[in-house]
């Protein structure tokens, strides 16, 4: 009956606290600063490296000073996939050895990057959001992912292991796949594809659970319904923030096509466009449903109000009167001539119960009970 | 009189659940990949195919074998109209026999693509939601259908029999009308003309389910009609995805037809991207149109709750005073010369008659009753 | 007391209800087709003439198969009016006559069209609503109205008598107007003008209606108070879809005037468009003000409230404490010493004297009094 | 206690009505007609000539006839300011002598002309509104100011005596100010700024007023607070009417400053612009500011109501069941031993006691005291 | 229990009072009246020099007749740091000195100008807000910075001492900085940088404010709630002042870098408008989640109604009937049966209990308790 203090705990199991958006230790380092500024998430960094024509695939983990020897095997494509950023020195040996702008570095390095998508000289450069969410229970797990492609060679960088990547790998191993015919332009293409079909389950999710609030809100809502309804539209938040600047992302890709990819690799860039755009159309059905969600909730709290209030008002307009007669009869005057007939108390009780009656078919008539 | 459990069902039979944005099945498979994400509507798959030109009309439902014998006669149009989609095996060999890009043949069989109009080398390809309400008590049944125009031969791609085709299909067959003398860019214009044309019954029929809506907000609101509101909303938002797109498809048309598309077929175009506007309006006005019901329905709710209040404070204005009244004539005190009086009862019982009157007339006064 | 059916008849004698978008008996039938959507508002179809050049001016109703000779006279400026579009076959000759496009003339019968202006290669085509609302007692009529301006004669297309054209038609009989200087295109700006110049009208009595509500919504909310605001939104709505085209329309207007227009005639087709931009900016303050209206009558409706749960509270602030005190002293307790003291009963009866007083000044420093 | 008519009289002393839009005495009348469509405000109309180059200034309240004399003088700029505009005829001769298009003298005459400049041929027009609100408790008062530059002369027209250009005036007696060096096109700037200028006080006064709103809805809110607000929201609509074209007219004023006005004068308009930019920022503030104090004002409300709520609560959770108590041993059963016990009614008040002081506990642990 | 009036007090100290857009004392002066619009916030004005190249770096607090000895050392770059604009005259004599617009004087004493940059012929000027937020708890502080460049040498303008430009400083000072071999154009970068990169520590601290009042409306919502987050709201549209334009100066900067500024440095400065995208985005954020707040306070506030109700309503219902059952007992008829039941004061007292437990389940069913 006490205005509870809401349930945060089991509400804060499914959405993770938000990160500051930059973390203060990196102001006042010059730009082009090479800090980390994730949480370290693993214990090594790997390095993951893949090489593949039509004829040939190669896979294996290697060391840095391994990687000059793969890179003179001259493959048609050679990914590498670093995984685990918080070992700045390699990354710094890793820029120098390709050629990567100290500003890119950065980039990389600070994995509350806005995605974007650059056009450098003598390479591609991109970061986005990898963004995981399973199943409707789960919390929504981002990390930050970056791609480097200079001619046939993409460097990515992650976070930590465990990525959305594992579909193209298998594809990459079955030579009679189209992915093994094409260069590194449509890896890169495969990648982001692979990332942005991702967040159409994590939409899926999401949706299921606007959709679970929605009922609450109609059938059961109840303070958490809001809390979680609001910490809902604050998840929502950070996900458009990963999300909005795909549009940007994707259409600048689509620019540098012209120059810098194949021809044949064009017409997957604008496929991949228009599901980001589906993908950004869905985040604004999202926040439509959540504000009608909200309107739904605040009805059925105003209508349980209502109910609470018909109730009263039902019970005082029955009794309050029939009380005040009860009270006339109690009264101590010498001279009050019904007290005295025989069948006075009777008459009064009759009556109220005739008058109960009449409120009764009054209030049914009102429509309130 | 409890805080009821909407009545779902009743509203669920007119609001068809949403579908899912993107089955999770397809998420891994390379882009290009050829999965039907729709339900299987029907058995067969049925190729129903027209040819026509100023002479001759000819209409049968072939089979695919059948296809090279009809189009070898050359007339001036072939329509081959593909209903069905599960058969993903005959689609791709559709798709091989006319020259269609793997990502467009993804496209027709993904029922969920957002509307789209593009301009391949050979070809222009367009996909849009074909629309059905024949009442305002029906529920909307939208359903994917997707053109390919290639030169003579125009290629439409349904998920089930039923469209809004029939009367392009009967103005085909008498020699006299104009789209006889016309090409397949003229019949591919008749068939988006038809599509949209029947979007204005489904505006006309959303239309009057506002109006219903908001009559039942107006004179008799309950909870359901906030439900049914917010289920309106919704399904407001679905049609939204469906027709919004269409500004930018039919303005594509209208580019794309300064090359491609005959001189005298271009007012048409510009006609019907007229018509599209007009849908995009009617959309708008409608949203303006709910949310004015919900305006109208809060205001009634709380305008009854207005009405119990007052209802409790006249009830308890009245008679907790009196009742007061009562209470002190039933003390026992050895002392009070009123109930000694003769008349005293009577007094008091008439004093309290007076007050009653008094209070009526000042609740008059304050317009509460 | 009870939540009153608001009235509707009062308010829909004042807004009329809106009219079907598109009608459905049109759907299905080719592109061009000529089907007058609206209602058939008078018996006859008139053809009004009017000829003149600086020196003679002609008027007369005329005969179809007059106009030819009509035609010949060659006087600088022949103004054609058609008053009633129901005989389409009528409207099809002049058509044919003047050479005007199908989708033109189902654009002149088609009643529910948007504004526009379209140029094509003989004819400028132009089609907007009339407005009228003569006080702002009376409701807004609309008509819809298309020009045809061909060289030297303009045709315009009304549905029935009445129009805001009287004006032009007076200053034409006066030789010293320069109206009768200029050519048709400048007669096509002139009632354009007079057609926008009733908006301001119109504009007036929408306003002097808001204004109307704002005072009852501050002075006397009742329900009818929103129903009526909501009407009048829902009115606004309809006139918005007649006034922002015109924005474009007028646009147009002096786009074409580069080509089509006479140089003279272009400063005030630009006038025309400011006073446009000047209609459509009233519209927007007017959408303000209505949503500044609701939140008036949502505070008076609140604040009436809170006035009756003062009272209610004040009342049983008051009582409800000595009812108490009487209540006690009913008690039947053989020891209650009081009961004994000779003035127990006067001093119970003032000490309850005092209390009110006491509470009464505690509401007046709460200023709930 | 009753639901107070606003206090609309005190109100309104400092919002003045809002004047209608168009004249309908306008309507009908041809384009370029001269009719004065406000109010009279003076009796005489004044001409005020200024003439001034680096040596000389003079000033003279001119007759029109003097005009010419005036102007043979050949100084450098002539400022020729009309005040009062009821005297058509008189404006229609100055047109004359200029060589002033109709249409622009209409909108001279027009006092609620939208702010606009225009590129004439030989003269650039512009007219906006001069503001003037000197205190935070003053009204706001508008008039119409136009302007017309044609090569050395400027000629200004406004409604009556009292501007803003007094300090320009004081400028121009100085022969050391920079302004004597300067032509026509710097005087004309000189006076916009001047008129902009103006703005910031009015903005001023403007948010002082919404502060004073804000500390009335914060610590002591009532009916009239709301309708203020509403009326301060009205104000600022006509506000911004006047504020937002601004943008477009000094934007105009650089770019016609390309090919009319001195390169020196350019980074002076450049100024102007971004003053006008801060004038509309700081009414896009306000506008925020309103509706927060609006947001404040309902909380104020529902927090008052909230108390009100409370004080009903506790006293009837206190002393209805105490009631029901002295009900029960005011009871007449024969059979009731308690009433017989000696202490019985000393234990029944303590138990009462009791009971009040725990339910002050519980009140205090609930925090609704 | 009375409606406080809001700990305003306690609120100020956290926010503080914003200031006058633009003093009146201002209005009236001719433009390009070098007036300082701020507080005098210090007794001196220090002129800071510093220069460097790559080998040397001196800085030194000099007086204004010592500056052309510095300017003949032709180091690399000079950077003269004014703090305090109240001496006026001082200023005058730089701006000579380094040919500065009049108009340009005005804008950095103006010390509330909207952040901008533009392009002179001869330098580069730009204006912005340092703001200062140390802590959460700290109110923000802004101080206007004003940037002037001109070939080797950079003006910089502040308020008063106490900036966030230290950290360049020290970098300055070390000879191994990439900072030492760039230009003057990569200095008014880093300072740039440097003011922005301090927009995120005031971001976070804002966030921190935001997430405090977003627990504080959750858990222990109080009229104090409210009128913070108003506060809150007015700061942010305080900060948003200063923060949006920045887009657009940072835009131009990168605009100008084509002519202007050196290639090597122009990564930096695209990089720096993404960090500036990235503020603005929070801002937008935080203006999301400030209204999520506010429906947050808004539900705890009702809610807590609504509980409050359910307690009278439950007090209420449960104890008028058996008050009713009482005053029945306690009528004073001659013949009233069960008063002389010999357990008849048993039965109804048992039969109260019965209904006050039949009760307690009800409300337990409807969840109410």
């Amino acid at each position: 009956m006490s205005p509870k203090a809401p349930n945060l705990k089991s509400v804060q199991k499914l959405f993770k606290p938000k990160k500051k958006k930059r973390p203060s230790h990196k102001i006042g380092l010059p730009p082009g600063s090479l800090v980390f500024t994730g949480d370290k998430k693993q214990e090594e960094v790997f390095i993951n490296l893949i090489t593949y024509d039509e004829n040939e695939f190669y896979e294996e983990n290697i060391k840095l000073d391994q990687l000059d020897t793969h890179l003179k095997l001259q493959k048609k494509v050679i990914w590498i996939d670093i995984i685990g950023l918080h070992d700045v020195e390699l990354l710094e040996k890793i820029g120098n050895h390709f050629g990567i702008h100290k500003l890119t570095l950065e980039d990389i390095l600070s994995v509350d990057q806005r995605p974007k998508m650059e056009l450098f000289e003598d390479y591609i450069f991109s970061t986005l959001k990898m963004i995981q969410c399973p199943s409707p229970e789960s919390p929504i797990v981002d990390e930050q992912v970056s791609f480097v492609l200079r001619e046939n060679v993409l460097l990515t960088f992650q976070e930590k292991k465990g990525d959305v990547f594992q579909f193209v790998r298998d594809r990459l191993q079955d030579p009679k796949r189209a992915i093994r015919q094409r260069g590194s332009d449509y890896l890169l293409y495969a990648l982001l594809d692979a990332v942005i079909d991702n967040y159409f389950i994590v939409m899926e999710n999401v949706g299921e659970r606007i959709e679970n609030l929605e009922s609450q809100a109609m059938i059961d809502p109840d303070t958490d319904t809001l809390n979680s309804l609001y910490l809902q539209r604050r998840e929502m938040m950070d996900l458009r923030r990963s999300v909005y600047p795909l549009r940007e992302v994707i259409g600048s890709f689509g620019k540098y096509a012209e120059h810098k990819i194949s021809p044949e690799v064009r017409p997957f860039i604008r496929d991949l466009y228009e599901n980001t755009i589906q993908v950004i159309e869905t985040m604004e059905v999202f926040r439509d449903m959540s504000s009608g969600v909200l309107d739904l909730y605040m009805n059925s709290l105003s209508n349980r109000m209502n109910n609470v209030m018909k109730v009263l008002t039902i019970i005082s307009t029955i009794f309050i009167p029939l009380s005040f007669v009860a009270g006339v009869y109690g009264m101590n005057f010498d001279n009050m001539p019904e007290l005295h007939w025989k069948y006075g108390y009777f008459f009064v009780i009759g009556g109220m119960g005739l008058a109960v009656i009449g409120m009764l078919f009054f209030f049914r008539w009102k429509k309130w009970l």
